[in-house]
């Protein structure tokens, strides 16, 4: 019998006893999500989380073997072993398609990265593709159905995809682990203990209420405090005014980007192939800004200093209504000197961290289910009071951000930038 | 009064009230820091380790802070409070000359992490330097002194490098945090809590000499369980036989280099400056080693794609005397068809994990001593048996590598396969 | 300078320099905690939570002298140093007066522990006058009137008593860490850090926002999860109902109670000194509870086996207006055999998470104030919607004990357990 | 099924599903353990470690269940899976014999914990018993001669009872967890998943070794940090004065214990039985100490007084052949007016920390095995020079304990006691 073990500081020991498992960690495509971070621009924020793709993935996969291992055993009636597979491997992979700094990258060039990783799984040039098919024809099919929800087996898809996943699950405790905030800790043990496979999908024992209750909460203060963190939000600006401007410049000169951003042009030409995509990573696109800063375009070699020296821009939050607002300090920034296009931008953030099952809407979540000592099952927000507050309503802020030099009145645009530094007051923009 | 929190995982809360201090993380020469592994290649082993430099040296400065307030505070008589400064501008910097793949790096190119730390501090065009004489125009000098041990107070030199210094604390912290594992953990506030800084350095109060003790114990734990781990190695080696083949074609294939990376050239060309070194980082050599794979050299190409998707060479041990054996073995790998000089290397690993004083050798080390009720001082490994087993002694072992190839004797070269099987037993290499 | 360290799980070290709250902490008031457990009739349900009152006292403190150093240091202007003793002191001795199983034993016996705290601070009889006299005649009486809330100066009252205190703060870390349950934890450093004392008291910096909402989320979970557990209800229950019956028993049988259980004696009279109060403890009252399975009475006999030997009573939660259905189930309780006096209970647990300043009611509560970059001040649940959830709202449940006796309809008596165990479903009683 | 979980800070959830575990847990003898603290007199020093017997029982059985569960898993050729039970039972049991401050209890009374252990198994009269016997009629003789050693599978025995056990993993992660010290901690996941069973007992596998090194280390550190503090060692030495004066005083004070302590005449008698013993725990024998308090004879009240309120001797260490200074240390201590017969004591703690198998000593221990790749096996210390250097050599030291007093010299007796102080430097005896 195969036993890898794999030592990792949440899970401890990572056990691997199904050699696909074993050789879809040692394909091409999932050992580059070791050069591709979690947090992506977070990590210039909270120093400590600059974990990678990879150790979260194996991370997801434990969690979701320790599922149905135990499910396995527990309920063999309604869990049937032979998903086992497909679900350590939807599990796995479901993130196999993330590339570097994903988000912003997917908003300016259009990839997606659910798209990709379908296309890793079910191509028949990569290395994922090549091991999934030893285990039968139609299985790259399966386990890329598992991820994009349409397998036909709830209880699988709800195990990866669902308000509380192997996934969510994970990268909660680890994400909380690397950054050293205590928010993202709940009782990993219990809520798995508690589980059971029904016919509809997955519910929750009354034992493990509270448990789940915590994780909401638990997940809810990460999303307020590390992932919306208005400095986590700056770097994630800076990046995207800086391929923006990249982009803009790309069409007249086209020369300079082919020799310092060969792995780019695809992307600038918007016709790129999945081989194409694979050969970005965070290594790749850092080395390309580090080279863009001694471009001959200012506003590109400024921003390309700004992002890898972590020279960061400033913020205030706004409501809507404001945008008059908004304006008028853009064309104070004019005046001092700063493009706008460039060196402001409005950036929102809002999660929403839980909802009941809304079938009118698109995408409808599958809501949390408790099940009774006498079978009866009950939507999660009816029993807990922190968990209906936290319910339909989403939770976030927009921040208009700014060059920090708007804050030191000292030269010869006091006048302009006192008038800006009016307008902000206790972290907010006011009229 | 700045206060200045940077979030960790190892020691929670990071705090930062001088300004001297907060100036010298945001210049870029120590944000670049962020850009390279502490563990360099093993990450690739003990995947959660893949915390950066930077995070490291923030740690080093507060173990630093600490010491240095407690001193303040508890010995105003022996400790001169504007010594405080220098040793956490020494702590911070101790490593900012530190490159990618240091290790490796510099035992092909010649570079020399220490030198090149003092070049960073002492350089006025560097942005550390600009800050640093911000104090006083010996402030640089100074500082490079305590880092290079000939800074005339013995407390400040110790405190940043010894054999119980703050460097080391933190690293053992903060790797077996990352990794995992649980050798590397130690009382650290009992350690601080029983330092003491007099006349010709620093000792430990009675109090303390147990948490000492395991602190000597789990650093060499760690040395042996994960600095030393076989597959740790085994990335070392391929990533320095990468970069020796690299090295051999670069005077035939100049153009293809100028090409593809063109960041290494003054390294192969032996004539780099401080401005060349500080391009370099874990990304930049990952993207090259990744273009690499396609070059028309198929030894460069096949050792690019193995290190970059981690397909790692395998080992046994062998004792002193066992020369001739790896020869005959190198002649089978070469029989079989490949080149020992880029597919079979050894690779020995030794530490020594404490020692004491000893005037006659080169560097000798400063002891580690206790001070008892009385003021008289002695020597650790006298009232510890556990640390008397480690001085003085290394440890560590010598690995002979290979290609796993070697062990699947299902081929046309089958019966020399064996032969070499044959010597391998019990992770040894037997006659 | 003292410098004494109790070694501690939870704040690893407590540090004692101050030789009055040394010599605090070996009065026999003090060391006489050590035989009193924090949590009661809880360690009978979280096997685990054994720990005493005693390390919850050191560990009250310790927050207290972190708090009063830190301001010393930071915020000399609105923190007067003076306050530093008296506020460690009270945090110390805030409990000094609780007694073996406070809670039932205060509802049986009239004795009330608040009022037996300002005894023992202020008798000069006790050790702990004559500590506390040392510094100044009237230091005991300033002591006793911080833990009684009438101290003029609100910052150090807050400290030790408010809605966020040193107490509870200290409670529900211990409390998590030794039962090993998760819940109790927040981020204590990050909340110590944005204390600030103003003159009506103290107030919280923006940046501690989330971490005292944490606390507070914490805070609710505990109260749910390990408080109103319901088999330590359970306990809780069975103890009320031995001691309700001994007293019951007193009248006639006082020759039996004068030579088993003498120090019970001046309550069951009525009549009890300070000195009589502080002979009892845990190992006391349990002495005599053993002593008691082998009285004569049935029931006291029977209860005294059910409590040191854990055979617990069940329950189910009821509503308001179910009254009618807990008589005819007392009734059928009754006609099974068994005293509904001594073989039922209702037990009710209800706790107010957190409410905003209402000066109408009985001893309001101090809100929580959240202090702006501007210096203005906020209530917490203007900011917070989990607190908002939280706020003005009392939550727990009525539960209903019963034999376990009860459910086992396999005797004589099954047709009446019948008709019981059918008002039983899902763990609550329905009609 | 069956599945009772008891929360557990150190094993988290501890999982019963055998109903004769269950019933086990809930009988009067295994109850009663709530009752006695593990670490006896240590919790006076480390006021943490307060945990009792019942704690560290549930825990050695939740380890011996994992071991279980694992080897039927794993190697069920070499492990027979009928032996599970009676290794499950036999951890839960081995120390339920153990009584209120055993150690010196023992040594007065001539008790003997393991005896009195054999005795609640095999006793037809205690409710462990009949449960055990439901299992098959030589059930309770089987558990029995596992926890005696006797039991013919010698891979059970050393599971429950060998150098690398079940109980001593247990205690050594508790212990360490209650105290708050570091020590004891090790990587107990991976020391499992090293186990294997092989017909001559137990063995290690090669990739467990530095774990098993780890746990060794961890233990001696406890030993010499903890266990072997000399305050605690100063509680159990006035414990043992103080039950040495009662005894000495029984004969002619007979009625005084009659009344006091009535539970321990049996003991004074020399005459109990097993239900006498059973009647002892922690709060009984500190009942009795209290109110010996103002018992008329002098010593014996103020020894009781000394140990209820913790007020300890002082001590220092000596070496063999400082005999002589002891006796004239004694006459000082006489002259001043104190019996040392009850006033100054002796204190020898000794550990061998490791040893292997020595056939020719009485009790000869089971060396730690490890088994290569290859099936052939080596002893630890062969592999481990920091186990080479705990094997074999005892650690520890004697103490010399007298009253606080003698080194206050400013009395009558300033002289006399200044030449005791003499002989007291750095801890140690001095001519």
């Amino acid at each position: 019998m195969l036993e890898k073990i794999f030592r990792d500081p949440i899970h401890m020991d990572i056990m691997v006893k199904d050699p696909i498992i074993y050789d879809l960690i040692n394909t091409k495509e999932f050992q580059r999500l070791r050069r591709i971070k979690q947090l992506g621009t977070t990590s210039y924020t909270f120093h400590g989380g600059e974990h990678s793709r990879f150790s979260h993935c194996l991370g997801v996969y434990n969690i979701a073997r320790r599922m149905v291992e135990r499910f396995e055993q527990v309920y063999p009636e309604t869990w049937k072993a032979e998903e086992n597979l497909v679900t350590m491997a939807g599990a796995l992979l479901h993130d196999v398609g993330h590339g570097a700094y994903s988000h912003t990258f997917e908003r300016l060039f259009g990839t997606d990265h659910e798209a990709l990783t379908q296309a890793i799984i079910t191509n028949p040039e990569t290395e994922v593709y090549q091991v999934l098919v030893r285990v039968s024809p139609d299985f790259p099919q399966k386990v890329a159905s598992v991820i994009n929800h349409t397998y036909p087996n709830p209880q699988v898809v709800q195990l990866i995809s669902s308000q509380i996943d192997a996934d969510r699950m994970d990268y909660l405790l680890r994400d909380s682990y690397y950054t050293g905030v205590n928010y993202g800790q709940f009782d990993l043990t219990r809520i798995l203990k508690s589980m059971m496979p029904v016919e509809t999908g997955i519910v929750f024992s009354q034992s493990g209420m509270h448990a789940v209750e915590d994780y909401l909460v638990s997940r809810y203060q990460m999303y307020m405090q590390v992932y919306f963190h208005p400095a986590s939000r700056a770097i994630e600006v800076l990046l995207q005014k800086l391929l923006d401007r990249a982009k803009a410049l790309f069409e007249e000169q086209t020369a300079y980007f082919e020799l310092t951003s060969p792995n780019l042009l695809p992307f600038f030409r918007q016709a790129y192939t999945l081989s194409d995509y694979l050969k970005l990573d965070d290594g790749v696109m850092n080395t390309y800004f580090q080279t863009w800063m001694t471009s001959p375009d200012p506003i590109l070699s400024d921003l390309a200093d700004r992002f890898v020296n972590r020279k960061i821009f400033k913020s205030a939050t706004f409501e809507a209504g404001q945008e008059a607002l908004l304006l008028s300090l853009d064309q104070i920034v004019a005046s001092v000197g700063f493009d706008p296009a460039y060196y402001t931008a409005v950036h929102n953030n809002f999660d929403l961290p839980y909802d009941i099952y809304r079938p009118e809407v698109k995408n409808p979540r599958t809501q949390i289910e408790i099940i009774q000592k006498d079978g009866t099952i009950l939507e999660l927000s009816q029993l807990s009071p922190l968990v209906q507050t936290l319910a339909g309503t989403k939770h976030g802020n927009s921040r208009y951000y700014f060059l920090k030099d708007m804050l030191e009145a000292n030269d010869l645009f006091a006048a302009e930038k006192q008038s800006f530094i009016s307008h902000i007051r206790n972290d907010r923009l006011v009229p």
